[in-house]
């Protein structure tokens, strides 16, 4: 047993290395990078589409869509016209740094104000990756239940902000509000939580404010790195 | 007059080459340093009360206050027990990293998690001053008149946030939100804006939840800066 825990803080060593470099390259290039993470079918996709399609209008954006298998998301991505990348797992769970460094391999970052990375669909993997992003942002969606946070605790206090998706079901199935907040909160003392519907664009302009806000974070902090 | 903009010039080539070595510096201590700009008697420091005072719950605050003279809101800030120092100007108009970088002497940067900077009440010249922050927020209060970001484009088209004021007198000086909200995003558009009222504590939590994303960010990117 100790042999297996060795090596995994080895892979997961090597990983940080890697993420803390391909932080350095983004920065250099004032590429503001968002890691978004949650379980299967909550929404990451609808968010994403309508975001890119929002940002488009004033930023250059592009996006990488883990899966295990198919390019269904990159296809409907796609249509958004920002340049989408698949990057296909095969058997593992998760996006690494390695996956990343290699999909962005000969891209211009300098050209891109904001990479989207839409991780694969699991909430506890991932949460143990860095890749290099500038914002991690871990969604619920209204009909996966209140107690998520408390279950995964990991993956929400490892994020930078908490999505809710899906609030325009929040009537049909009962969600509770404030019930979910506590928890989120329990888990992640002031997590900021935007909720959101993709479906009526409800709570889209807050989360587009919070994307501003991390772009002219990472702008301003580009000399730092530098100097 | 070409001498005249010379020395302009470079007094502030001479600025911002300082404001950019106190922005590594505080990048890696993991400070977020914020810059509040705005007219006088917009309301700058209750809104630094009101986010001291939430803020101090979970994270470490210290304020510098620029005045041409008086401590007077030194002292009212340092009710709210942060750490609070006042910059007295005499007869300079704005502030300068020479002053953030003497008024933080012998600070230890790495215990504070915020530093706010509340600059001289001037919708002019603190815009071209950099003084190493991560995010600039410029303020308008209601009371002030919708067309301001027209008449002073250039310190809303260098903030990073807008923070409308005084929400709470919005009716009894009849402002016009829609045309106030068109003419800062005609100055800078997709410029995040949040309304607040640091007397009945509206806006607030949006407030500090882009505080948090500055935060995040800056922790995040500390990383890089050091690679």
């Amino acid at each position: 047993m100790p042999r297996i825990v060795e090596v995994r803080k080895d892979i997961l060593k090597k990983n940080d290395l890697l993420a803390a470099e391909l932080r350095a390259q983004f920065l250099a290039a004032r590429v503001s990078v968002v890691n978004l993470v949650s379980s299967p079918g909550t929404g990451k996709t609808a968010l994403l589409e309508a975001t890119l399609r929002a940002l488009r209008e004033r930023h250059t954006v592009a996006a990488l869509v883990g899966d295990l298998a198919t390019d269904r998301d990159a296809q409907r991505l796609g249509r958004s016209g920002a340049r989408v990348t698949q990057i296909t797992t095969g058997t593992v769970c998760h996006l690494d740094a390695e996956m990343v460094r290699s999909a962005i391999n000969g891209w211009q970052l300098a050209e891109l104000d904001f990479l989207f990375i839409e991780n694969v669909g699991n909430l506890v993997c991932p949460s143990s990756y860095d890749l290099g992003e500038s914002l991690r942002a871990v969604l619920l969606s209204v009909t996966e239940g209140e107690d998520k946070p408390l279950k995964y605790p990991t993956i929400f206090n490892s994020a930078d902000v908490a999505i809710v998706t899906k609030t325009d079901l929040a009537g049909v199935v009962g969600f509770d509000r404030d019930e979910a907040r506590r928890n989120i909160h329990e888990v992640r003392p002031g997590l900021p939580i935007v909720e959101t519907s993709a479906r009526t664009g409800d709570g889209l302009t807050e989360w587009l404010a919070y994307l501003e806000v991390l772009r002219s974070t990472c702008l301003r902090l580009g000399d730092a790195a530098i100097t």
